[in-house]
């Protein structure tokens, strides 16, 4: 991959559908691992660290790298921490390599006027490559995160959580489900080239409905691992001729131990995601 | 109101809806004011402050905290500021009296364990009573907010913007509006005690309809001012009995002047909103 830092800036990277691809197809990987870091699940021996939370990320990262091709970070136990939470997520985000997809999964969603806000918040003041965000406002809503160039805008499409049945999957004029509506109208308003969707892992029986409808664009698959979806399956039903997917784990990853080896055992972890991948690509 | 600061934290306060109604009646307002305050607007001569967002906000508080029951300060904004933008926010919400209801507008929505995070985040670590939840991703993404004793969960319902026509108001099950089936379904979720609607004042032909759907829950209505929305509209169309209504109004009263009489300007529009409450009450 290309990487193109700007001068004037350590931190500005850009990270195109090429360049994703590229990075997929050379790692064989195409895992996300999701650092929900919680400071009460942090291994004892970081605790004295300046910023045991960073620190547990750092070495997560290290030992994870060369398996995965994307980050993400769920602003929510950042910022369940403050002060000290967001300047962890900040020191994380400029940490992780260039050559990874810096994902905030933040699910923002406000008033145009608003959502700029958001967007200068995650693209500019931190570095992140991208942000999920929430679609039920319209597009207005989801424009001004769109409109940054080389940024990736991830909209909520049919989540993994049980919730999902109660909105997502109502049926609208009488014809698609919600999220199938969501997914259609908001392709109009990107393209394969800034835009992916949330398609959660749990949800099998819709991935081969999803991919029909939506054959080009990435989509970020969370619901591996503790939530219980399955590598296999999504792989199989949902990759396309560009692979067109990033499947994500948290805890299976970060939390597959909680003594002094935890990024040993991250990165054991975070490898047999990469093997299996690799025998799906 | 009987204040009830918990004696071992100075910031612990609750808003019951007996004591929000009586705040409504004793000061003869409704009005909540919004502060999204972007430093870019900051009048010039606050800029040498330490602190010149919450120097700020600060004075707008003090010059309308008599014409006013509440205050939201919508998350994105302090964001996009970074770490300096969090500090802003935690002393803004300290700073408000706890005689006035303190909303985080934060739109949020995540699964489960994840929601719980950011109730930790609006309710723990910042010291608000109520916070503005996204509804895409269904009940268990709202449960844990609503867990909460003695907060407010404020649901997303139909909003001011434009994009409200792209999926709130599609069709479902070939009967209601989606907002009609999210409002109907969340208002098992909790009660008229805990949980109140966001429908936003642009909205003026689909008051009579939500009024009826929804007859006990308080609406938080933005989109007065800026936006165009109607007060009166609002006010003869969606009151109930005990009031029903906390009406938002942020850039008509904190941009009123860009002079060194910012804060005296906002306190006039303000009692100007309160006047015209007085009338409806």
């Amino acid at each position: 991959m290309a990487e193109k830092p700007a001068p004037s800036d350590k931190n500005f990277t850009i990270m195109t559908r090429e360049q994703l691809i590229q990075q997929i197809r050379s790692r064989k990987s195409y895992l996300c691992v999701g650092l929900d870091t919680d400071l009460q699940k942090v291994p004892s021996h970081l605790l004295s660290a300046q910023d045991p939370v960073f620190e547990f990320n750092k070495q997560i990262i290290d030992a994870t790298a060369e398996y995965c091709v994307s980050y993400k970070l769920n602003t929510a136990f950042y910022e369940a921490m403050g002060l000290r939470g967001w300047q962890s997520m900040e020191k994380t985000v400029n940490y992780i390599p260039s050559t990874h997809l810096k994902i905030a999964d933040a699910k923002r969603g406000d008033i145009g006027n608003t959502a700029s806000q958001y967007a200068k918040a995650f693209f500019e003041t931190l570095t992140f490559d991208a942000i999920t965000v929430a679609p039920y406002m319209g597009e207005d809503s989801v424009r001004p995160f769109l409109e940054y160039k080389n940024k990736w805008t991830i909209l909520l499409g049919l989540t993994s959580n049980s919730g999902s049945k109660d909105f997502e999957m109502l049926k609208v004029n009488d014809e698609d489900y919600l999220f199938e509506t969501v997914m259609k109208t908001a392709s109009t308003w990107g393209t394969a080239d800034n835009l992916m969707f949330v398609v959660g892992a749990t949800q099998t029986d819709m991935f081969d409905r999803i991919r029909n409808l939506i054959p080009a664009h990435f989509f970020l698959v969370p619901g591996i691992g503790a939530q219980g979806g399955s590598l296999k399956d999504i792989s199989l039903k949902a990759m396309n001729p560009e692979i067109g997917l990033l499947v994500n784990s948290s805890r299976a990853i970060i939390y597959a131990s909680y003594e002094k080896n935890f990024a040993e055992k991250a990165g054991e972890v975070a490898r047999e995601y990469q093997v299996e991948m690799s025998s799906y690509i």
